[in-house]
């Protein structure tokens, strides 16, 4: 028997707090990964290793990898949009460290002002150095196919874009994919051509999780497209925090405790115990300014009388 | 080229209003209804003939199902409690009927007061006077299972309890049945044990639709599934109107321009003007109290970039 179906990987101290403007306070990041462990999330994106002008929300990464670190059994996973973030995240030890590509190319000049090109050469200098790491501290590489599922900036991306570029991706040393619905753009049938074209073009072990935003409300919905086809891991954000969902570029990840109670319900595993999980937002609630939304339907309305978990 | 996939049932006018207090004027409701049908909405539900004492947020039922019969192309649909009511909607001329029965016996006798076989010996007396109707004004009669996926006074409901009451409806006459998430405890899971169950007890031509509520968020990953299957017809409500989804007895339906761009993203066709539908929002929201919530993400995000519709 397995002890977990689905793994859900947290990444509200990223995702959440870099798309909105409050900055939470070290201290209560830190009560918000503990809580959010202690609940049974395998994993939390801590933070982003950007430099602090840019995105002073995520200042504090790499004490925030360090303090994770000691929290038994969490995978602790960290972004990073350059070299010089991956040595820094690396320093900081983290266990998996993600590198977004934008499958628009206008959307990689204007987010990190680099070319494919150069963004690749970028990665393959990362995915050297993750290999030269001692085996005991060496990291997950896992490159990011962001805005897969159209660009704001471009509108439509064709499946044949995302290929090459998670063929590009695992060519430059990534161990493993990640696709992302950076815009709020993806339905259940785009996650499928996806998923299923990036399984034959790079192989079934490439690709295990997607990264979705609930911008139009679909996000659970291609949440189980991606289940149902197979896929093992799915990004969420804790109250779907990511401020306005209707800035452009998009935020608000899909909701923690909807997508737990989703997959508890159809009896998937996922090592998670949503009342746990249910109080971590009031931790959350707490640390924010009121004007952030929490979303999410759940935790208001409580487990359905006589709810037996997976 | 079939001209719709999936037939969309609009039931905020009946289900929305029905669910919380404030009443909307019938002026306001015609607006309504006329918008959404000149949106492209194959049908719409607009109201319940149940006593003014009880609902008078439905008072006007009869007038409405006049009005909206006078609109071409709309298939007016109605709800009917008891056998009164449906004398009251035949008179009035809905072209569809649908009387609920509660698969909780518990939901039955506190809502309606009667067991399952006083309900079903009145659904037989409802098909007679609806088979003894002239073909030219003879409604679809729908028996709906309400509380089918489980019931805040019960808790679980079996699939087997579900099947029982699925087969009894048939057998008492009505045309065709209905699956409702009443309690929204639905899931993607349960929604295909109830539908695959039910076309192996009743036929596959007994069950085209399901109605969902978003209680707990999962309204579309639940329409999902039950597309997947083969479903053709989902309820929905603009705005998600409901009220509190928090309610004991629970309410807030699925959202109506969220569904709609989910299937039109996924290439199914619903006739339906995505842009025409969401200017409906603004007479619903000038219509209603501003406590009044309306639900959905994809009218305030906007259409993607480049966005086609099926």
């Amino acid at each position: 028997m397995s002890r977990i179906d689905i793994e859900i990987s947290e990444v509200g101290p990223r995702d959440g707090l870099q798309s909105i403007t409050p900055i939470m306070s070290t201290q209560n990041k830190k009560a918000w990964i503990k809580a959010e462990a202690a609940a049974g999330v395998p994993e939390i994106e801590v933070g982003s290793f950007v430099p602090a002008r840019i995105l002073p929300q995520l200042a504090d990464t790499a004490e925030l990898v360090a303090y994770a670190r000691g929290i038994e059994g969490l995978q602790v996973a960290a972004l990073v949009p350059n070299f010089r973030g991956a040595q820094d995240a690396i320093a900081a030890g983290a266990h998996k460290i993600t590198i977004p590509l934008s499958v628009s190319e206008t959307h990689s000049l204007k987010n990190v002002r680099k070319t494919h090109t150069q963004m690749l050469d970028e990665i393959a200098r990362i995915a050297e150095l993750v290999k030269a790491q001692p085996a005991e501290s060496r990291p997950i590489f896992e490159g990011g196919l962001s805005t897969a599922f159209g660009c704001t900036l471009e509108g439509a991306i064709t499946p044949e874009q995302v290929f090459r570029c998670a063929e590009a991706l695992m060519q430059a040393g990534c161990d493993e994919l990640g696709l992302s619905d950076t815009t709020g753009y993806a339905d259940p049938r785009s996650v499928r051509v996806l998923v299923k074209g990036i399984w034959q073009h790079c192989g079934r072990e490439s690709l295990n999780g997607v990264h979705l935003h609930n911008t139009r409300g679909q996000g659970l919905a291609c949440a189980l497209a991606g289940v149902d086809l197979g896929l093992t891991t799915l990004d969420a954000s804790l109250g779907g925090i990511g401020g306005c969902p209707f800035a452009p570029g998009a935020s608000g990840n899909i909701v923690t405790e909807d997508l737990v109670f989703m997959l508890e319900s159809m009896g998937l595993k996922t090592g998670i115990d949503l009342n746990k999980l249910f109080a971590v937002r009031d931790i959350v609630r707490a640390a924010l300014p009121t004007e952030v939304e929490l979303y999410g339907f759940t935790a208001d309305a409580g487990l359905p009388k006589g709810f037996v978990a997976a």
